[in-house]
């Protein structure tokens, strides 16, 4: 089969691979039906994550249940399947709490932008559709792999609700599903921090109210002039940055909740002024798992479309130019067909 | 009047001060029954925290309302009074929201121990008792301006329930009334970690169902060993050190939640390490305004008994052996008589 390789960063390649297979009685194989390229992909393409190996990439998958262990018990060969970047249990007293991205059992899954990949615990990472879902919902079923189970989870973890105020740093399709999700959530206001005009179009079409485009302590300012002086209620931050944490966290009011979905990479967050911004801080890793059957719901009875963030799709032979597109931010992000 | 001022680290002498005086219509002055020397007054008595020019000292009290400005409706000259170490209105939407330490109008407190003291913004700092309160409940009415409403915060940020694990750390007067208030809010286990004897005992009575005597990495490992490996729903931090906060953060299970109430000194947080944990973190000032009417009646009906944290008390002329005692740990919390 095909499959995307990373050997160097800058330097991807879709190669010819072994099948997977499975290896043990919890596997399932899937014939994948689209993939993509994840902002956090981009991490190591860019060299900031070392690359010391050939590293087979991907970790957003839909696709048929080609074969399963023997063990396994929810879903079974021919089924259409939506799953998360870390298997899980979700069994364990971790997932039952609804954090299966830190299932006792975790398991990380890759090797998803390819023709066939193999998730590790399938029972407790997969969800099965309940029938075959039409084409034009797959790249927004895609989406509740990772973007959209991640922008939601970055509006729960900010306590996004009805009356609320919500700002969201970041403009990724993460950043864009987070306004998609504040939206849905109820937020009675959302105020978008974009300079890139299709973005920025993308969000007001997701129910963003406002959009800033100053950054840093300006973008805090403006934030602050939206507000009364107080900062939003709820702050979603989608980048992972020195600068966008404390975007987020300045821009939120006392007593208010930061949902940061962004991966954190040389952050360090000072504490005296944590302590007296009075915010609530959560986020990691999002637990897709946890939201899966609600967001398949509401995107195959057409509620939510989140399947605009994919603004390219190519052919997973292709995927070299999806990488480059993301990293010049010539796309939001790129479907491939395997 | 007689009150403390410290004039370097180490030297803390009680002077004859000017009385102070009504400066704004919304002032109040009382005469104090009891304040006390709080651990945070051993930051600048250590020379942590610099010591510029002569500084009053103190932030906690209860008094009898001597004078008032003429704005103050809601409290009257010979009224028994509690207030918190900020002064809020109580009306902007920030204290509506239980966070009156970060109130738009927000004045610091001080010069508390003292014979005399002004608070401002009176009618939302203040509340009054229903009576006057009998001698003996005067040293646990006294914790409610700080100490037991900190403890009490961190309980709540950290979301202390029904069936929960509880973990202190800190096992200073507000780690103990941590203890206090978790097993008040019906924690199921409250493991407190203490290396001090006369603590621990307090701890025990104050509802510990464990004492952990290790620190750092090895605590942490003690914690997890008693949560079957997961480590606890919530933590309470009392501290403020690097150490202490790492300690909470690594000893709460994904999904769990700390309470930081430990005013933060040289604490940075390691933003990657923050985002996998999946912790919810939360904390600050305590706004004890919020639980001060709550937290008198559970005094008054005498459900809690804080004031054991006061293994000490000395008359004001003697605030100098007061801080030392603390200072070298000889004394949990020291109540002053002015």
């Amino acid at each position: 089969m095909l499959g995307a390789v990373l050997h160097a960063p800058g330097d991807i390649r879709v190669e010819e691979r072994e099948d997977p297979r499975i290896l043990a009685p919890t596997d399932a194989i899937i014939r994948l039906s689209a993939t993509c390229v994840c902002g956090s992909d981009l991490w190591p393409y860019r060299g900031i994550e070392t690359v010391t190996e050939p590293r087979s990439m991907g970790h957003e998958y839909v696709g048929i249940v080609e074969d399963i262990g023997s063990d396994v018990r929810t879903v079974r060969p021919g089924q259409f399947v939506i799953g998360s970047f870390f298997a899980s249990d979700n069994t364990c007293e971790i997932c039952r709490a609804g954090y299966q991205t830190s299932c006792v059992h975790r398991q990380g899954v890759g090797s998803a932008q390819a023709q066939y990949m193999r998730v590790p615990l399938a029972d407790g990472t997969l969800v099965a559709t309940a029938d075959m879902p039409s084409d034009d919902l797959i790249p927004s079923l895609l989406t509740a792999s990772d973007v959209l189970g991640t922008g939601w989870f970055g509006a729960v973890a900010a306590q996004v609700g009805p009356g609320k105020t919500v700002t969201v740093v970041g403009d990724g399709a993460v950043g864009l599903l987070g306004v998609l999700a504040a939206r849905q959530l109820g937020a009675e206001r959302i105020i978008a921090m974009s300079r890139h005009e299709p973005r920025q179009k993308l969000a007001l079409e997701y129910g963003a109210t406002d959009i800033v485009t100053e950054r840093g302590d300006e973008g805090v300012a403006r934030i602050k002039d939206l507000t009364n002086g107080l900062g939003a209620h709820s702050v979603i931050e989608a980048v992972g940055t020195q600068e966008s944490m404390m975007q987020a966290i300045r821009a939120t009011r006392p007593g208010g909740h930061v949902g940061y979905v962004g991966v954190a990479h040389d952050v360090h967050l000072p504490g005296h002024e944590l302590f007296f911004s009075h915010v609530h801080l959560h986020g990691g890793p999002a637990p897709v798992r946890r939201f899966l059957p609600e967001l398949i719901e509401l995107v195959q009875n057409r509620t939510l479309d989140p399947g605009r963030v994919f603004d390219l799709s190519l052919p997973l032979t292709q995927t070299a130019d999806a990488y480059r597109a993301m990293d010049e931010r010539r796309a939001i992000k790129v479907l491939l067909h395997p």
